[in-house]
């Protein structure tokens, strides 16, 4: 009996000494933790304090080398190394692992009005890449679909339901678009939080895009009798779907490759996403550009149809309307902004020209 | 002329310098950078290790001392007292600035579908409690909009419109209200990536209201003749959203107190979200129970309605039988989840009776 009392007694001791033991590492870690939170917060701050002091710094050396050169002060040479060297010394700052401790970009109501104040900002440059990685990755897979989905509502419009098509499974897909349109638009804006250089109009034109997928919802699909007439909207949108995953397709691809050529290149910030800009792949620009060209007088076309149909009163509805007026605007802002991305690229380009003759007479 | 030269000498000179000067600094915060990442991933990697081993230890501690309970081999006051340490041992490292540190629950598909791999978990406390603190007040903003847009719509129909809704303001309505879900099941991810003990139920009771938005949008409003009876699923569906606005009212209230209660106590996670669920403030909860129930009643009475609407054929579209299964299941299943904290909440109040008897026995 003895003997077991003593057990008894050990394994009683034995857990009491274990839970006094996790206590005390509980509050040890504890203590860790804050003070390492405190210290990596202070080393943030001085961090940031230093990349804040070096881009003012690299601004004013930027203006008095512009005013060196307009006092035509300085050899084209030495000038032409010290805008490189500040170039680099800017590239370093916004490209390098000192980038996550500059001030973010404020979020935009867009991610706030779905999200709340979360931060979505990745502090590594590995993981902002991985975000952009993936974001390319769902881009390909939503173009595939975009091409797909309607192309076969539209083949079995003809082929199975005689030229009317059933409600139900357009609705889904319209739903899809805007549960897509509405992933897109965040992703983009969560890809801006972490410093890329999207071109605003590309996010806006996912906005307009998600209130038209919204709008169609609401867009009674009429049958039978008169079908083919009373769903000629449905169709126009349709076909316009189509034609936005031919295009996405192949924006997808020139921009990828675009951006490969260009962080080669150390033009770019890796996390750009430029997709509608069009400096770089100089070859495949030529092919690229008429066919966008063609997608937006398509999408302008489908959208006046859509205008057309509303004021000939066969579809009445505002939301052909609404839809309607909402494609010319899309186009027209597409097609502004892939002229100006044009002639960015233009006058890039005749400067280089400049800088490279110059080089060759000195 | 010479005294200009040598300026211009001094001010090329300048130029050279402040450049060459940015370029080091630019070098040096690269630098500095990252190797204050590496170092800070570092210590972020082993503060990991050390709470991970400390979680097991206590696990390891509970089954010790529920064994020794179990041979009673224990001193009931010196087993309470152990259990009360362990406890604390547990709030210290899930609540303190170490649970920052614990790897993260997997963030679940529905972030991952609208916003891609990024890391929506804030590592200081202080953040988590300002996004919840956010969330309390997005719910309140958004119990009142619940409460006002359905109720003004029902006025309005009686007052203005005749007992006949126009389209489009319900139209303005459901796409407002499939927002709003959205926006709520994605906090609520974004909480629950955070650490909060949100019931799965309430997050999943929000993907059902979702889905329920999103097919009233494709449901379409019949006007005359015949209105009132063409409309009475409408009129259901708004009547329900009105009571939502009242249940989430009154949850609200509930739960924030309830909170702050908890709090107080040390039993909770400050970043628990339990509203629906209800252990507490005990006086409220027999004036809020009866009501939840009404109101679950109610929603089920609704979705029934609409099954009655859809079979006696009056409307006969899939979207108001659809609507009712809906319902239906989502009334089914707040009932057992308030049923289940129920049971909870008493089985916790047994066993707090019985060691409190327990004590003053001893």
């Amino acid at each position: 009996m003895d003997s077991t009392n003593s057990t008894v007694g050990e394994s009683v001791d034995k857990v009491e000494d274990e839970v006094a033991r996790v206590v005390e590492q509980a509050k040890d870690l504890q203590d860790s933790a804050s003070s390492l939170i405190s210290r990596s917060s202070n080393d943030e701050q001085s961090l940031r304090q230093r990349a804040l002091s070096l881009e003012s710094s690299i601004r004013r050396c930027r203006s008095l080398l512009d005013s060196a050169l307009s006092h035509k002060l300085l050899d084209p040479k030495l000038a032409d190394k010290l805008e490189e060297d500040l170039h680099r010394a800017r590239c370093i700052m916004l490209d390098g692992d000192a980038a996550a401790f500059l001030p973010a970009k404020a979020q935009g109501r867009f991610l706030r009005m779905f999200l709340g104040p979360i931060n979505v900002r990745a502090s590594r440059k590995d993981i902002q890449l991985k975000v952009k990685e993936e974001y390319n990755g769902y881009r390909d897979r939503t173009a595939l679909l975009f091409l797909l989905f309607p192309s076969v509502l539209l083949i079995l419009r003809s082929w199975v339901w005689n030229g009317c098509l059933p409600a139900f499974p357009v609705q889904l897909y319209q739903a899809w678009l805007l549960f897509l349109y509405t992933g897109l638009a965040l992703r983009e804006n969560i890809l801006r939080a972490n410093g890329s250089d999207i071109r605003p109009w590309w996010i806006y034109h996912h906005y307009c895009a998600m209130i038209m997928a919204l709008v169609s919802l609401t867009w009674e699909i009429k049958g039978q009798p008169n079908c083919v007439q009373k769903q000629r909207g449905v169709q126009l949108f349709l076909q316009w779907a189509m034609m936005q995953g031919v295009s996405m397709l192949l924006q997808n691809r020139y921009q990828r490759q675009r951006l490969y050529t260009r962080i080669a290149l150390g033009k770019a910030k890796r996390m750009d996403v430029v997709w509608g800009e069009t400096a770089g792949v100089d070859g495949q620009l030529w092919l690229l550009c008429p066919i966008l060209f063609i997608l937006q007088g398509f999408e302008a076309y489908v959208g006046l149809q859509l205008l057309k149909t509303a004021f000939v009163r066969v579809v009445s509805e505002w939301q052909v309307i609404f839809c309607g007026i909402l494609l010319v605007f899309m186009a027209a802002g597409n097609f502004l902004n892939t002229v100006q991305t044009l002639m960015a690229k233009s006058k890039f380009k005749a400067k280089m020209k400049r800088s490279k003759s110059k080089q060759e007479l000195d």
